[in-house]
């Protein structure tokens, strides 16, 4: 089963947009079982989308398009489909009564030029589309599949996930297959693959292990593929455990869409506890990584974000002593800071984090990427030494991560 | 002049790699004005790379490859590049030299198989990789160019714009084009385009404008395109001049990286003055945009994140009274909330935000979305109430955009 992407509009080929969506898509595909063979962009051309959907027929078994679908007359998708396909486009009703009801609910004035969205081709079934105007479609010639779908993303994805998946599913005998996603942070991808090469080695014929490495973590994927969806799902819970058994010290949770930000909120949810984050170097960025995930107001109260030496004596009592003693960046000044931090704002867990992001301000003895680190509670503070490198998002990201990591580990001692 | 991008590798095609690359490297070939054709991704197979490059060769007249170029054995491009263009890999010692040279740098081992990195194809000129082990190469064959980089992001973008970008001016007749970028917010793309609508028809002919809008902001570009590049410096000059009479309310900044956070610190420090940040629902989010910025430090002093209501009255100072009576997503906060910064903090200016970013904390009264901002200095406070959606990572996003625009027009006011 192979599957051909094809994305629409040039504002990709002008370097203007990301084509996220064609990632989005192969992950989906991939999950499913589905090998994407191609990606390929292209302009909104007649002759370039016939020439383009005639080559990926020869090659897969399912077209997916996306973008192409606009009101407006540079948008030829529709016609050029009709064309390709030997038809026509018609008028449908039912879609024309679902754009006039979408319109209504938005309290948008409705443009006649909006009517030619209920226009599409003869041979097609429409995939309703609740959030925008500009329908799904679904063509199935020759045995092959085409799915032409719109170019904003989350009217995208809900057409796929609601509409395309189970279609697809009906139309294909896919395989069954199950993923478990294993979430770690702690060890870089070439000291996991090492920890894990017996557990890799001893793993059945009909399961396969992805490390899928992001900055300061590796999220490992188990995919099993056989017959019966039950077994599948028995036989990972068992790789899943036996995994444990090789690197327990350095998971922290489990899910496709997990993070650390999500795993310390439930804990401290569930917990009934608060906490609350003193950033130099990181700026706000481990107080946004928090406050991103919905309800995270129930345990997270605020953070202190001292970037002035100043802020750091004034709102989170670190003495000018330790300060002139062993400088800003030290195991001292955060040690101070995060003590500072859970008497000032009363919360149960604290982070701190003071460091050298770059690209300037280093020193021989504290060269750029060096970054102290300290989480604690009332009674106990861990400190930690990062040496990092001298790409300064990087270092941001990076200790961000590092500081989350090394919470969840306190929490979890 | 046509330009195909391809990229090779696996990660993309699985939906696990954003292709970066390609957009990075589409808008490098349309600032210099050479047309992006087509976009490819494709795996690391060798049937597959020479049909796709045969295929690319009948379509375009240069054809840029990313990726494939590892020292492992699933790396086929050099290989398949050699036999696509009937000669053999041939070993490269000045090649060797200078990855032995960046080993010693790096103070990394030297591995046997690195070796294989001085191996070329032998009609090839190898392009210096200054920041890691796989060179870039250049192929000239029939009239068109053939340019192999590795996927390395940095690594990637550095050969590029170091050594193709000079052999493309060497190799073909560009036409001379010059840009101008014009940073606008305030304004959504519909509403700006109908102020501009008279400047656009009276533009030259030579000079055409396109619309880049991103969250709360919009990006215009002046391109264009003659003879002399000295003309069409001073004609662009003359142009955002003329633009400004229509729109100059709405420009904050000029420059293709430009920001309103660069802008921002640009007159902070240039004007040897301070600020902070007191954000509730933006959750650090502001901070970490200002702080993003290198050398920030000068300027920033710091942020509280106010994300409960305990922490806006200890540390920021706003009144039980004021919370009871207003609630704490109300002008009357946020004023409160920038005043009690800028006393506590001790800076001459302040940005605070309070609102409902959702999904769940709307009323009747105050719906998901519901976003105050306030921003000012020791004499006087600017506030605005922000309108937003449902979706909770754009409204923080918008609100951080909208916040830092507040606090410009403050400033320049």
């Amino acid at each position: 089963m192979k599957a051909i992407i094809i994305t629409i509009g040039d504002e990709i080929l002008f370097g203007q947009t990301i084509d996220t969506n064609s990632t989005w898509l192969a992950n989906e595909l991939d999950l499913m079982g589905i090998k994407v063979h191609e990606i390929i962009s292209i302009s909104d051309d007649e002759t370039h989308i016939i020439n383009t959907l005639s080559n990926a027929t020869e090659k897969a078994d399912m077209i997916i398009i996306t973008g192409g679908l606009g009101p407006t007359d540079d948008d030829k998708t529709k016609s050029t489909l009709a064309k390709y396909f030997n038809t026509e486009l018609t008028f449908h009703p039912e879609i024309y009564e679902e754009i006039i009801a979408l319109f209504g609910k938005k309290k948008i004035a409705f443009l006649e030029r909006n009517k030619q969205q209920a226009m599409l081709p003869a041979n097609c079934i429409p995939l309703k589309n609740e959030l925008g105007t500009a329908p799904g479609m679904w063509f199935y010639e020759s045995n092959k599949v085409y799915v032409s779908l719109p170019g904003v993303p989350f009217e995208m994805k809900q057409i796929f996930t609601r509409k395309v998946i189970p279609r697809l599913k009906d139309t294909f005998l896919l395989p069954a297959i199950s993923h478990r996603f294993i979430l770690t942070a702690g060890y870089g991808e070439s000291v996991l693959a090492e920890k894990l090469m017996e557990f890799e080695k001893k793993l059945p014929d009909n399961i396969s292990m992805a490390y899928l490495p992001t900055l300061g973590m590796v999220k490992l994927r188990l995919t099993a593929k056989g017959n019966l969806k039950g077994e599948l799902e028995q036989q990972l819970d068992e790789q899943v455990d036996f995994m444990k058994s090789y690197i327990d010290n350095v998971i922290f949770g489990y899910g496709r869409g997990n993070s650390l930000e999500r795993v310390i909120g439930k804990w401290m949810s569930e917990n009934n506890k608060t906490m609350a984050t003193a950033e130099s170097c990181t700026g706000g960025t481990i107080s946004q990584r928090i406050t991103s995930i919905p309800g995270s107001s129930a345990y997270f109260k605020g953070a202190v974000i001292a970037y002035s030496n100043e802020i750091k004596t004034n709102e989170l009592d670190v003495s000018g002593e330790i300060l002139n003693q062993f400088g800003a960046v030290s195991e001292e000044t955060v040690t101070s800071m995060v003590s500072g931090l859970i008497s000032r704002l009363d919360v149960d867990y604290g982070i701190a984090v003071s460091g050298i992001a770059g690209p300037d301000g280093g020193t021989p003895d504290k060269p750029v990427g060096t970054v102290w680190v300290a989480v604690g509670d009332r009674k106990h503070i861990r400190t930690k030494l990062l040496k990092l490198g001298k790409q300064r998002e990087q270092n941001i990201k990076l200790s961000a991560t590092f500081a989350l990591n090394l919470l969840w580990r306190f929490i979890r001692s």
